[in-house]
């Protein structure tokens, strides 16, 4: 198995703290990215040879860069690390445009320009990164329970193979999971909408990390 | 068990066809309506007991009105029944705002200015009458399969909580189908846009009616 790394922009964060021990239970190098330098080191020193780092450094150690920041965030975050991205990265986004990050509700979504905020990403990075949506539906404490497995459907989306190749591998790495293709990254407002709908059910029903199934795919 | 009554507006479709299909199986006495008496005749003469009506005469005839139409008939549909919906019915929605009713793709949304094509149902019909949001996810290609269990979970939401129990006792007929109350109406846009979603997935992966699964609720 190819030692894959992994970057984490806002890490520390209980999704991409889930998603990071989850992958480096399986094996892979992480490296969590934050705003505050003391906060990613105190994070990585949790997960077994993870390194903490500014984002912008994060985003520079790593092929694959995956982003779980809040939304009222992300512009900034990728535009603080968009000239330490390296050629040819991946970055993956998990980004659930929710009324919270307006002072709102989280359990209701607004509505993007670009249409998805997997989308609005595309748009902050440099030609030749290329963006793939995913992991929005797997909830920070299902990920948390390191012993369970996550078994549950994880729906992405890209518009280049190569991008779908690395979501690929990073499921592949969570027991339990199935990765569904969803196609093109303009899809990912359905994604996303399905994310809301899942945080609607958790409150809705007291419940801890809901997920999806697809049934009926060949 | 009390003889239920339900009137499938747009009955002669695939997806309310294989509604009322299923609810006829499981005791209920189905009215079918459509534009077309002479359709809605020969549908219903399909089904063990059911009759065919134009669509405000099956509106007057059930206490539970389901709507299955395509987007591009929903208002239209509802302008010709509203003074023909018995006093306190209940209306369910099960359509998909999809971009196919401009003639664009059926795995794209259009935004409507209701919020969902539930809302926008709601704002058609009387006072009094109670309008929820179910059916979406479950394909007609599933449904016309009289003999395999549905398998899959039926998200529905309502403002009223005689709306969701009508609902709830129509999803209970369903066998293999769990019923899943995912909140207000104003919620059916999330469901609406699973339900595309699914439809996206069907088309991409070759599926003949995926359907959905919500897991980790207690």
């Amino acid at each position: 198995m190819v030692l894959m790394t992994v970057a984490l922009l806002g890490g520390t964060g209980p999704e991409g703290f889930g998603l990071a021990s989850r992958f480096a239970r399986a094996g892979a190098r992480i490296v969590i990215g934050s705003r505050d330098l003391q906060k990613a080191q105190s994070a990585a020193a949790r997960i077994p040879g993870a390194e903490g780092r500014l984002n912008p450094d994060a985003a520079a150690a790593a092929p694959v860069v995956i982003l779980t920041v809040p939304l009222a965030a992300q512009i900034a975050t990728l535009k603080s690390v968009r000239d330490r991205l390296q050629p040819g990265a991946i970055l993956i986004d998990a980004t659930v445009p929710l009324e919270a990050s307006i002072g709102g509700r989280v359990s209701r979504t607004v509505a993007l320009w670009s249409g998805s905020a997997a989308q609005q990403a595309a748009h902050q990075v440099p030609e030749g990164v290329r963006v793939a949506a995913a992991f929005h539906t797997l909830s920070a404490e299902l990920l948390a329970d390191l012993g369970r497995p996550v078994d549950s459907d994880v729906l992405f989306c890209a518009d280049h193979s190569d991008a779908k190749a690395a979501v690929r591998d990073l499921i592949a790495m969570l027991p339990g999971a199935r990765a569904i293709d969803a196609g093109p990254l303009e899809n990912a407002r359905l994604i996303e909408s399905l994310a809301a709908l899942l945080i609607s059910l958790n409150i809705r029903h007291k419940a801890k990390g809901s997920g999806i199934k697809i049934t009926g795919l060949p």
